[in-house]
């Protein structure tokens, strides 16, 4: 790729005496060969942005690197995020555009233009936007209607009626649809309450791995617009994402809790039933979440409280036992001053 | 479906001037429309009863909604699942009975009744019963019995010797009778312990997505009657999970761990190995569980220990900070009236 | 099998006078028939040892059990994991050496002794080594390179270039090679940053099922030579797990942290990225580890420290309501003191 295509797509341009170079990849410092472009996304690197051995480097706007082109940006980081897309590999995995051994309903509606991979299951009445990729033994269940450029990773599972958005991405192993967790009990055994609601998930949203994410009660489970969703999360029925919301690995939300916008959940973290999480909340990892929390705020611990005070209460418990020893000895010493006083 | 139908799978009888509707579903109070039951579980949304749209609603014995034909029954929220499975789509998603992409071992013994969808794999000598219904891409390996009237969904994997009982359900991505995590150890390195037994569902137990369930070792991992798992559960090998006991989503069971009847784990909980947890108990959400834990005892926290008592440490905690300035203070006040008293 | 066979394995000698026995299988001391073989490798179960049915058993040396021939080794649970292996069912589940369903790229290079089940997809440019067995509707992507005498469990996913070694164990709905979680922000919104790099599994690991390893950015994840890996583990982008480390179910490693080797991570416990955990260094079940440990530390708790430590801030923590109240008690009297010695 040559430079002057990245400097376009960052919106910057090269300077004036740069040459045009041919550029292979993208890589870090260290891993940079002579003809790689690196990225400086943080000042305290600037030594190893030196030794770095690529041609080119993104930068601050107002950084120079001696010996190398600079590409001047606000954000280095969001400029490699960019540029590695550049570099992405695009083609299907499988022979195309729908490998012979997929087996695809003849009342389902694919656009001329979806790839779908071997062993790939599409059922009754699909709808299937262009330009979208589906991989090896995914199940594609009856009345699913799927966006265009949309990715759906080899040992993707969408179970009927789902709605997916254009430009997602879902990876293998996930679950999109299956069914939530909800039983009335009758002489001391459960009765299973069926969910009639589906899953409705945005444009531009990518959900990782092995996720799995229940169909609604009645009205949909929703991830919108630009949500981020990584590996092994759960998302219980009739959970709505907010938009540009990102939560880490293992995340379990539970049952009608809703997302704003924003949010964002670190790993492990567990959200109850019924909550509202307001707009550009933060939750720390593995915190566990029994109320609602207040746009904006950030918590963390279990049960989760406000983070600062939290952090102190963690502190202060490294000082309980030798606390507790105090106390001790200040009741024995109020005592002998007690008889003492007498 | 008309309303009397509907009368008599919850055993209650359409008052007397009632016209027998048709109900075209059953929606919740706010989501319901003309031709809609609904159902009153709780009375604090009385108002919102009122004001539902639904013809007809299921109600607590002795409470009337004017202007809606009023089921009366003991207990609403059983009456919704009830007739939330009336209205079920029952129909399989895929052209049966079996798709003629599966792949059926020769020796396998499959009742007619049984529907099997595209690109499922059965193995050698396995028997499945009447009116099981197995979705796409799942893999039966050899020697598994499923009983009848189960429901086995898309990509589902159950490994050799398995057995399943009546009426199970087990949904998409879930693992069953992989093999436990047991390692001897040789100069600082691994060797692997091979598991001989199997899993064991019994009848009417429900198992939620990507969950994994291993093998035993000797004897089989027990789940039993009526027992609920939810989606991303670990079981590890020769758990046993009692009757009707219920777990939420995300946790994990460590190897030879037993639960009583009626036993409720709530999200992410853990539970150490060889444990014995009592009919009835009950661990609150993210505990982390060390210890036996007695028929009907309520614990959470980690170390998980008594609920009310870990509520009052979780209370005090939030004045520690605090109470540590407090007992510096109390102990210069101290010294200086010892300095005083001398 | 012969015992003789047995003995062989365990390199010890049958006592002299012991008939070599064909054994049936080994068993748990309590569930050993006669033409067992069992093992006794903790002497508090000596009398169950005694009592078992079995006709020989595994011993430390210098134990004898009475009428049982006795195969005597240093470590009766190590012999208990050999002979298992021994007794293995060795035999594929489906019909081979590649069923007739499997889906195989011409340009792979797939050696003639591997096996592959039916529904499995193997994509271009893959090489599979000798005496490999892969399950049933698996799919193993483009250029990915297997090993030697691996076992590949059924609904597998392995994405494009993963290296496997040899003798490695993948369970059934892992998938090796997904994506990393990894974003640039632009306006509010999130950016993808694709992951150029691949997942390198060692020789003699194991890894068990649900689990997710992404792919590294740039350079490779790494789980090195005989890790073990429970069930619904996530290893993120760029993690390293150290040589004969083992990790339990539930797990989460955040991206770049490096595990050294014999690490030990119980069940559910979670690692901030950039981490370095040291060679021999234990965390306890349910831990959130925010910042390195040192090589041969044990920690626990949440944020995870010293584990002695942290048992004593455990047990300490039960008496924080009392020493509450007993602090308010010694404010008080210490005021009325005050007043008297005034």
């Amino acid at each position: 790729m040559k430079l002057s295509e990245i400097a376009h797509c960052l919106n910057c341009s090269l300077p004036g005496a740069a040459p045009d170079l041919d550029i292979l990849n993208i890589s870090s410092l260290e891993h940079a060969g002579e003809k790689s472009i690196t990225f400086l996304s943080n000042n305290k690197f600037i030594d190893d942005a030196r030794n770095s051995k690529a041609a080119a480097i993104i930068v601050k706007k107002g950084i120079v690197i001696e010996g190398k082109i600079n590409l001047e940006v606000d954000d280095p980081y969001l400029g490699y995020a960019k540029t590695a897309q550049l570099f992405e590999e695009k083609e299907p995995l499988f022979d195309g555009p729908i490998h012979p051994s997929a087996i695809i309903d003849p009342t389902a509606a694919i656009d001329v233009s979806v790839w779908i991979g071997p062993g790939t299951i599409v059922g009754k009445s699909c709808v299937i936007d262009k330009h979208t990729n589906i991989g090896a033994n995914c199940v594609i269940e009856n009345s699913t209607k799927i966006g265009s450029n949309c990715r759906i990773d080899s040992g993707v599972i969408i179970r009927r009626k789902s709605v997916i958005g254009n430009r997602v991405i879902i990876q293998s192993g996930t679950v999109i649809g299956s069914e939530g967790f909800g039983n009335a009990v009758e002489n001391g055994t459960f009765v299973r309450i069926p969910c009639f609601g589906t899953v409705v998930v945005e444009d531009d949203v990518e959900i990782g791995a092995n996720v799995t994410v229940d169909r609604g009660n009645f009205t949909p489970t929703i991830i919108r617009r630009g949500a981020r969703i990584d590996n092994l999360v759960q998302i219980a029925h009739n959970v709505e994402v907010g938009e540009h919301s990102a939560m880490a690995a293992q995340v379990g939300i539970s049952g009608s809790t809703r997302l704003g916008k924003g949010v964002l959940l670190a790993g492990q973290v567990g959200l109850a039933g019924h909550l509202t999480i307001g707009d550009g909340a933060f939750v720390g990892a593995k915190a566990g979440v029994s109320k609602n929390v207040e746009p904006g705020q950030k918590v963390t611990g279990y049960p989760a409280r406000d983070l600062m005070k939290t952090r102190r209460v963690e502190a202060a418990q490294l000082n309980l036992p030798e606390m507790m020893k105090e106390v001790k000895r200040l009741r024995k010493e109020l005592e002998q001053l007690k008889d003492n006083t007498l």
